[in-house]
């Protein structure tokens, strides 16, 4: 009787789903920032969280807590709702990795890809393999595993040798390397990897004894041909079909509401149809967000939004819940963690490093990518899980491939970082604190207007008041320092200052600098560099009127009642908005 | 032992829960659109779209099919994941709605809304306590009603007295009214009547012999009074650390995605609070959108991405699971029906009427607020299926306060449209198809340009190609129609013209319409109006260049490579992108 059909969730199991949410949310976002203010990749800290909210930290100071929270028994409703809406995040993260693939880019680097990806397969897994197959035992197989070594040992190198998707996608949009040759050339291998990782683990499924899993699995050749297939019908029908429906609806539907349930619906749908395959759901989405995100058709603020929406909501809450079920401390088993640890990073990194020179990669290229590919996060972590349940793993075992993976997920960012000696490109916003802004400057004329300013200069440098005064006024007399649209930059540069320093100061009513266009000035940085230093001058003045170039964010700088908005206004420009 | 926790969910149940909600996103939208194209609102024909998934359509067709859909039992994995996304998204929306509300508006509004609110849950609730407590027989109490008929008759005036604040939100919003006057007025009386039928319910439930829910409910007087501690605070003390804190996160974390992660967790605590105070969760994060939402530091562009994404991702799936659980043919009881109708309808929109008129309002003012409040829908049900699961009332009556929760829902937007006679803004996608538009023009000089486009007014309206050219190049002869930006618009009044038509042309050499910016027209409109009708030659016009106004449209329209992106371009004019 359908109407009879009683709520499934209760309103204590809907307050547990809320909290937890909240708490997911709240803390990996915390993380998050605290790894940036760090210059490290968001998804370390938002994997971060997920360890100290789980068994090893929260479980160990009020399992109470924890069992509240998220509790044990996989029948328990809260828990499921929670399993799947991070299912769900899981996907969507996915959509959005795929809808920044460009396959064009791809298709230039097939042969660095087919590189990178074989021998990044290829090592790792001949490591694990044999490692696995001589001396199962010192791993830890489980009770299945013991009584079949060969697919123990299969697994084993695969386990150790997939990359996980989600984790270097993020790693690489956190990084801004998501849409450069090289983040693609990455992600099209890890894709590749992933592919072969999932067929591989449908193939040690069906070397079982049947039974282990519940249900009889799919066949092996047949999960393999309906893969293929559907890769191949998304990538060329499914591709076509999107492109020429993506206009229709643009120009027929709601706007963007259309085109982002349409996104949705057709990666919801692909999702499931790997899902059913017996490859996980989230390499459906995937394989959807290509399929659409390759369309010129798509615009910019539906992909921004999706974006925004998923890596800020959804995304971290699926980087949190993968600590959430691991006591990382009682099952740690140290030989099994550093023999696990030393295949999949040497093997991984090794396999990588020598496919991208064969590729005719330089060196440095060579290595950004081969510590990109190291890292092996969510994916090794589900087929870590779903082995453990079919008995092929021990927990000692599982504990080591998820401490490698969480590992070599918090290295990629940071190796790749110092590898391309990436630098960040720099905010007015991140070099600038509550000290450096005087919100109100009471002066009414440029010579006091510096003075005024040279006071605080004084007091973050440590140098004299009236020396700072005196240079810039000099500098003032022989040069101008007026700009276009209200802005002035007196600047000084003095021996014995060790590093650049600058003090924002603001002036509603305006101080004439004698600019060009006439305008007073209501926004005046002075500059200090140190004599030496020739390009500080230069990089600052730009930074400053770079940043203020924006009328909307000079504008809200203006109207802004506190040094905390004016750094909010701050915080808005360079960004991608 | 945590590291055993088995996987919650198997592979079927994310593949039915991936398919579940691409079907019902999917379909939900499709009926939305369709709505909308009948000048609906679109959450009517997300209503409809679970009508139709569920046992009432779907059911009817294909057990099987609904079954593994939307399974019944309460304990299968694949719907408790489900109905835990439908609860999220149901909190979402109500945190989008809670954002949109000015509390100044509010203020001012605050006699009529005391009126309007009061009146209107009065009127409703004697009507249906007074028929539920005379002829219980009549609406179908459950097996408890029957024992208890004060607490029964109670109930029903609450179900009948209560406005669905998401649907009618919902529905302001469709129609562009929330932010007016009229809709602030709604919103906040249908809030207030919301906070009183939820702490009614929990009267209700502690009034009933105990244990019938399971757990002992909180007590009374406790859920009241720690509601509206709650209610104090965050308006108070919770909107002023918001108002804090916003630009804090605004100025140092990332952006915009410390804000939208701030605003969730938010929304998602306030929901955990209201819910374990026995208050729906949906009620908690509407009030965390109030106090959000009424901070002028909260950033346009913030709201938005919540707004786009929660409206077309969330909303659609939540509207559409209302109809999933219940076969409104096999339970419907047409006295019960009548009765529960007739009292909603006349009750509510009886009570809201006076209400306003006594509030001061005029005739057509108070007949909108009064339909507008009459839409009772989701909280309605939920409440329904509470009191069901109590034994409080019968299918019977269940499937009649459904019925009157979804008729009413349909009800109101309509009925506001046509007493407030609403013209929504008119856009050139709404009146321009494939016909209109002639992607290629071959002509390089004005006249002759112009006789392209008669060519095609003739073929639309069925005047005579030669008449059309003839009156317009008279005209313009006497003054130039060249507009800058690269526009120009023909136009000829044309005496046996029923209504007016327009014809736009591209060409992407240009033609020199003799523009005061001296550039050519690449957009030509050729416009054609009934010789007696003034305005709409003025009305299309202003239209046309108001719409190519936009830059990046004009661009847009000039790159088009087909009618069908050209009109996606239209499409993208007027929208609040």
């Amino acid at each position: 009787m359908q109407t009879l059909a009683a709520a499934s969730l209760s309103p204590a199991d809907i307050t547990r789903l809320m909290v937890a949410l909240a708490v997911l949310l709240g803390i990996s976002r915390l993380l998050g920032e605290l790894a940036r203010r760090f210059k490290q990749p968001a998804v370390l800290g938002e994997i971060l969280a997920g360890v100290l909210l789980g068994p090893t930290v929260l479980g160990y100071f009020s399992p109470e807590a924890l069992e509240w929270l998220f509790p044990v028994s996989a029948a328990q409703p809260g828990r499921i709702a929670l399993d799947g809406f991070v299912v769900i995040s899981a996907t969507l993260l996915l959509l959005v990795v795929g809808l920044e693939v460009d396959l064009s880019t791809v298709r230039r680097q097939g042969k660095a890809t087919a590189y990178v990806s074989l021998m990044g397969v290829a090592l790792p897994f001949i490591l694990g393999f044999g490692l696995a197959y001589g001396i199962p035992e010192m791993l830890g197989a489980g009770p299945r595993g013991q009584a079949a070594p060969l697919p123990f040992a299969i697994f084993v190198g695969i386990a150790l040798s997939i990359t996980a998707l989600p984790v270097i996608a993020k790693v690489l949009m956190d990084l801004n390397l998501a849409k450069s040759d090289l983040g693609m050339l990455i992600i099209s291998s890890a894709m590749l990897n992933d592919l072969v990782g999932w067929i591989g683990f449908a193939v040690v499924l069906a070397l079982l004894p049947s039974d282990t899993l519940g249900a009889a699995p799919m066949s092996v050749v047949t999960t393999i041909t309906l893969t293929l297939i559907f890769l191949a019908v998304m990538i060329t029908l499914g591709r076509w079909l999107c492109h020429k429906t993506l206009p229709y609806i643009q120009s027929r539907w709601s706007w963007p509401g259309g085109v982002l349930a349409f996104v949705s619906v057709v990666a919801l749908g692909c999702a499931a149809i790997t899902e059913s395959l017996g490859i996980h759901s989230i390499f459906g989405a995937f394989i959807a967000g290509v399929a659409i995100g390759d369309s010129p058709r798509l615009r910019e603020r539906t992909r921004e939004t999706i974006h925004q929406f998923v890596t800020n909501f959804f995304a971290p809450i699926f980087f949190a819940s993968i600590g959430l079920r691991i006591n990382f401390i009682s099952n740690f088993d140290p030989l099994a963690v550093a023999l696990v640890l030393a295949v999949a990073f040497l093997g991984k990194s090794g396999g990588c490093y020598l496919g991208a020179k064969m590729a005719g990669m330089n060196r440095r290229e060579s290595l950004a990518t081969a510590f990109g590919m190291t890292c092996q996060g969510a994916v090794g972590i589900i087929l870590g899980q779903m082995a453990f349940k079919a008995g092929l793993i021990g927990e000692g075992l599982l504990v080591a491939v998820v401490i490698m993976a969480l590992t070599t997920s918090l290295f990629s960012g940071p190796a790749m970082q110092a590898v391309l000696k990436l630098k960040t490109q720099l905010r007015l916003a991140d070099i600038v604190t509550d000290r450096h802004i005087l919100i109100h400057m009471k002066s009414v004329t440029p010579s006091k207007a510096i003075a005024e300013l040279a006071v605080r200069g004084a007091e973050l440098t440590g140098l004299a008041p009236d020396l700072i005064t005196q240079t810039a006024l000099d500098r003032e007399k022989a040069m101008r320092t007026g700009l276009p649209d209200g802005l002035a930059v007196p600047h000084a540069r003095l021996t014995g200052l060790k590093k650049p320093c600058m003090v924002i100061g603001r002036s509603v009513p305006g101080i004439d600098f004698d600019a060009q266009d006439g305008r007073p000035a209501h926004l005046v940085c002075l500059l200090l560099t140190p004599e030496s230093d020739h390009d500080a001058q230069i990089d600052l003045l730009s930074l400053f009127a770079r940043t203020f170039q924006d009328a909307g964010i000079r504008q809200g700088a203006l109207a802004a009642e506190s040094t905390t908005e004016f750094r909010a206004e701050l915080n808005l420009a360079g960004t991608d908005a």
